[in-house]
């Protein structure tokens, strides 16, 4: 459940967003389950989504951060390969002047994205090295440089304002400096092509990355691993992690439907739901208790099929007083026989903190859901 | 509040002196604030005054760690060089036999401290390097050594028994037994001059150590920070970590005027209050609670000033029972609109092992006030 945590709402009369909303499922699994919270990264520091969910499958956050590029170019299914240079572009609308009227080209719609995609795809080449563009979803696409000696520090050329020119890309080393060089030069020739285009006439380049193999959830945990979720990001950061997409579903039924027809084929499920994040960032107090309760409604469809272990958090918090993603620890529900109950309490920030679990920082998560299915060994005689 | 923690005192029907304290202002505050314990140090690990601050100013205490000659030489405003050897002196008295009788030379007023130190400071000289003597507070003064290649690892003289000769001061490695050899000359003239002093005729060396700079308040967090404190000791620390000392107060109220004139000009105050700690060195209970009394009647004039995030804590715990310093978390209570509230409870050691924001380490209040004054940006995409 994405952005989970919240923060005490005036609306609910001090509540939080899931302290408040009707979620019976949610808080009889409370009774039977350990309550916790868990820190993303460390205290006071806001995640973004990337290394938020690197934090909840075990790997250190900060250690094996990764650019936005990257984790949307593979959460659309492309292959890249180690050193490919990976960037989310932004199709974006540009006046007579070059000056940017609109960083989303009026929210364009992803057919529109694909023809464009595959225009510039076809059209824009640069001497020497291989280019791929990719739609990734609306006005959102993937640029993917393959070539040698490419370096990644590279900042966005998003100025994230309107009225403004889009900023030329500025490498910061040697190698960085040729990734740049080669990006203006895309963005010269892709403004050219799609000068006559309406309204998605710019590109913007943001999160550039370059790509490296993680160790895979197999390697690690000898686990089966499978991802189901909607959005290319979360695709991205679990294909990363070596978890096998699996369908591409649109809507949360059709997440429950994949979960059940794979149920036999995998040890670990990543299950992920977006739309508490979402209405979170809106700041939208009611639109978020709904989200809860929607899911709070499907709930026993999962705990039918029985999990050995099952997690319930989200990656970080996203506070609708604060309408982004922050620093607070997360509510976290964990089920088993192995663990200590007996608090009681509801599934809400703060029952969460003072549950058994305790606060936990992200990375402890995951070995914690190993020792309690039974699958680690004792360490030392 | 120094020294602010304490353990649960039977003569208080099992309440520790902060819990027993008639204090209204700030249990009101605790309904509207988040509550925690933090480490400063790590478990089981008494800090002197130095690393205490250290670590709730955000800089590992093990890592920048400094000596108490360094410290309170800065608090009294001198300007050290790198590689300057700074010693804290205390007059002493000895008998005919140089054995001593009182280590604070019966506490001599500052006035007579400050007649002396200028007194060594003119006659003794050593050759080929520069010294400074000069007055602290009481009894307490400071020596500088000012030469190239001389190293701090040397023991205190202090035997910190009456009826024992002063120790001679020995170096650990080779730049340290030079400026052992060149203490012990010091030592040696000065109570040469001192001999016909009484009862000031002796000198004891303390906390020697070298002066190195550390990062600064405003380069590692771009604040513009004053210290307010009454003594040395907090006032060099700050000194040392780039604060301003505003004004020389003596009492709290000319510490509350300070606060209140100086407030438009930075981003950060440390405001310090000794007398919950000396109380508490004392064994005085009905006076550790008399001083959080004190400190809760001036509360709303610091409330009345609205400061984005209240940090309220000790420095250490320091229990009456013990009447020192003790490795006992430290209460913390924080203030800012996008805390998590809701516990509820009082400003005490049982309640504020129960808020939410948990045990924490010293350093990470710094990180969690950044986050909740807006400052500090996401991490990753």
């Amino acid at each position: 459940m994405d952005g989970l945590g919240g923060l005490p709402a005036k609306e609910l009369g001090g509540k939080t967003e899931l302290e408040a909303a009707q979620k019976p499922n949610f808080d009889q699994l409370a009774q039977t389950s350990a309550l916790g919270l868990h820190e993303p990264i460390s205290l006071g520091i806001t995640p973004g989504s990337g290394p938020a969910h690197f934090g909840i499958f075990g790997y250190d956050p900060i250690k094996w951060n990764m650019g936005r590029g990257v984790l949307e170019t593979l959460g659309i299914g492309f292959d890249l390969k180690r050193g490919d240079i990976a960037v989310r572009t932004n199709f974006c609308s540009l006046d007579a002047k070059g000056l940017i009227t609109d960083r989303r080209a009026g929210r364009i719609p992803t057919k529109e994205c694909v023809r464009l995609s595959e225009i510039l795809d076809k059209k824009v080449k640069l001497k020497g090295i291989k280019t791929f563009v990719r739609a990734v979803r609306d006005y959102r696409g993937a640029l993917v440089l393959r070539a040698k000696g490419l370096g990644p520090n590279v900042d966005d050329t998003d100025p994230q304002v309107v009225g403004a020119n889009p900023l030329p890309a500025v490498g910061k080393d040697a190698a960085s400096k040729r990734t740049a060089k080669l990006l203006n030069e895309f963005v010269m020739q892709a403004h050219r092509v799609l000068k006559d285009e309406h309204p998605a006439n710019g590109l913007l380049l943001r999160g550039i990355s370059t790509y490296r193999p993680y160790p895979t959830f197999r390697e690690i945990y000898k686990l089966r691993a499978a991802c189901i979720a909607v959005y290319p990001m979360y695709r991205g950061v679990s294909r990363l992690v070596g978890m096998d997409l699996i369908g591409q579903p649109e809507t949360m039924d059709e997440e429950l439907d994949l979960l059940g027809k794979f149920w036999g084929d995998y040890d670990f499920f990543f299950f992920h739901y977006k739309y508490t994040d979402s209405r979170g960032e809106d700041g939208n107090v009611a639109g978020k208790v709904a989200e809860i309760e929607k899911v709070d409604k499907v709930l026993p469809k999962i705990l039918k099929l029985n999990p050995d272990v099952l997690i319930i958090t989200g990656d970080h918090s996203t506070p609708t007083q604060l309408k982004s993603h922050s620093w607070h620890p997360v509510p976290l529900l964990m089920r088993a026989p192995s663990f200590r109950t007996g608090h009681g309490g509801k599934f809400g920030e703060t029952d969460c903190a003072k549950g058994t679990i305790g606060p936990i920082k992200s990375t402890d998560i995951m070995p914690l859901a190993m020792a309690h299915s039974g699958k680690l060994l004792k360490f030392g005689a």
